[in-house]
């Protein structure tokens, strides 16, 4: 059931968004909460068009939003956002004079009326 | 006001977006929940990156999430929800040796803070 | 920490993103609710593939999603919908015959699991 949708501005242009996926599933798979490895679904989405603040500065972002069903604790959806974290920050470029920020978003999804199967 | 947002994976090569979007809007504005048709407002988008789970294993998915301004009861949230699924089912591609999962999601959106006018 | 999506359906074929973001941008670092004008990281979205209603009328929309970290009063999040409203009613083109729909949506974000740093 985990979702997960990493966001990342275009002008990271080395961002290896096939390493990424990968390592973030692993970390993911790890947990304790996840119990079947195949239900973590995750995407990575190249930002073409995007303004951070309004200086005329040199940004890039990276953001995770992580979507679970809801009724996991808060330590839980914490160190889940600390799980995607670890990976982003070790992968994610830096290019010089670049300010790059990094974000975890936990967003709960209403488990009353979840659909989910197998075709 | 409803929003969906269906998300599939790029894997499933001849999912039928007009089709889908078409049937979909339809299966929805049947419902005594949706008073004008034209709020409707429904995309699909081809997910070119992702990574299910941490297996090599031949997997897709089809993800929809359906945003409602709050206040609807769990058996309408579980009615749209379905209403949906339903559409999904009949045309997500199988291809052989796939495995595809499908899930949709109702997702509240604030009620006093929403902004909604016609140009 | 906002977070800032704008969809619009990719018949608003002059829908000027640059203008917007930047716009979007500086309305929103006017509020007092904005600390530091980097954390507002906007977005525009161009959507190919939607469906409006289930008429063969000539339609189109934006929609705007604004995340924040929860805790904001109401008022709070009326006023920053209003923002960003005021810009998209300004900049968004109007095709001759087209009913073009506007809409705002502010979405709160878990507090205790959200991670934010700077590279």
């Amino acid at each position: 059931m985990p979702h997960l949708v990493i966001d990342f501005s275009a002008n990271l242009t080395d961002f290896p968004e096939a390493q990424i996926l990968k390592d973030v599933n692993a970390a993911l798979c790890k947990s304790p909460e996840i119990k079947d490895e195949a239900d973590v679904k995750s995407r990575t989405n190249r930002i073409a068009h995007f303004e951070i603040g309004n200086q005329p500065a040199n940004r890039g972002f990276v953001h995770a939003q992580l979507r679970l069903l809801a009724g996991r604790s808060p330590e839980t959806k914490k160190d889940l956002a600390e799980r995607i974290a670890v990976v982003l920050r070790k992968h994610t470029p830096h290019p010089a004079g670049m300010l790059v920020q990094l974000s975890v978003e936990i967003l709960d999804m209403d488990r009353a009326s979840y659909v989910k199967e197998r075709l």
